[in-house]
């Protein structure tokens, strides 16, 4: 190996570590309108522009992923109650802050279209195309009784926190939304 | 290149990419004082102790950056009306838990004053001075309807997610508030 | 210095950089069961699985840690107050969301015990057993008059925004929850 190689081979070193390609792992942990459109918003614009993203559904954010027709899942009455409670879908999502009896949710969400901020349902569908994995978290399926079933189309396998960590640990933004 | 001149090379890219200069990205999402709380002492504390901090100001957190003494924003009916509800500028901001009624809001401002604790549009100022970069959203202010008129002077140009998340990527830490 | 050991001592510096022990630093920020939850399953996962985890303990948070059997603290009666209504320790946690005067709340905890995710309380000793440092926060014990004598055991010293922001700065991963 001469000097020229080896200093190559020490840029070369340096460039891979500047390598273009960014991760971006989030954490989607509230149903809540005006915290999934940040996640979405943030996932799609990172992935348009090269980013790989990575989103763990997890607590309230798993209603994310259930299909907008399913109106109670669940395996027993305790899991049956709380779907009834905390309806599920993107179609559904109510703003944590001034829904007014939906009022103040219906006047967002008239502003968002007016000027072309996309749907929920349509990020996510962008999302999905844009190469984003969603992860939708075991411990929560478990507790609420979902199956696969009841959710959306192109998801990623279940996964786990340990799962998730080792993605968060080897991304260069890491958010809890 | 001798092996004493690139040997300094290798150390010196080493010793650049433990530069001491590190850098912080903050989301500001939320209007409500006990999160606007932490955004602000987070970002002078590190910009105190050398560090550069970027603030995104989005969706509620938005109004943050707002003159407090404009009470209507935005250019039609529905912008308009949704600034009735969302009260914006520093001086007005209430706790996200327990506000009851403002009892809780001025219970915890009194805690503050009474043990130093400094105010939100004192520690704007405090920021701004020691060359926090605040970020309003573009997306958000469209929504809105609000222009840069609306806003407290000081601030950085208008920017998109993806300028954001530019800044995020590069940075050593990045939180969602 | 031969081109051999220099190419060694290149390689040694970057396996450093890819040293298999990651950190991650979090900021616990919200005393709601649903967000203390996240907070302890990622401690804990993180600390089972080999990362050093550090968690900042500040604003509503600093409750999680109060002993469960202390009703009221504080130094005078603006804080005696405060503390009334913001009733401490990690048994007496409610949802942020659906707490429906307890039923929500119940219904949760009842789930999670059917399904054996681990109660706050188990989470924190199964946290502190690990290793997970856990840092008081000064200006928030401040605040609310609280004493070192009003928290649980094997906590880490107190500390500011200043030391959190340091341990943050050289994490793998961030969180603030």
């Amino acid at each position: 190996m001469t000097e020229l190689d080896q200093h190559e081979q020490v840029n070369q070193e340096v460039e891979e570590e500047e390598d273009p390609s960014k991760r971006m792992a989030l954490i989607c942990w509230s149903s809540d309108l005006d915290k999934v459109w940040p996640v979405l918003i943030l996932a799609t614009t990172g992935a348009a522009s090269g980013m790989e993203v990575d989103i763990f559904f997890t607590f309230w954010g798993l209603r994310v992923l259930q299909k907008s027709d399913k109106r109670i899942t669940g395996k027993n009455w305790k899991q049956k109650g709380e779907s009834l409670m905390d309806k599920g879908g993107a179609d559904n999502l109510k703003l944590g802050k001034m829904h007014m009896a939906g009022m103040g949710t219906s006047m967002i969400k008239g502003l968002a279209k007016d000027h072309g901020v996309a749907s929920p349902q349509d990020l996510i569908e962008m999302a999905l195309e844009l190469g984003v994995r969603f992860h939708p978290c075991q411990m929560t399926m478990d507790l609420y009784g979902l199956t696969t079933e009841d959710f959306i189309d192109g998801l990623n396998p279940v996964c786990g926190a340990a799962a998730f960590l080792d993605m968060a640990a080897n991304a260069d933004i890491q958010l809890f939304i």
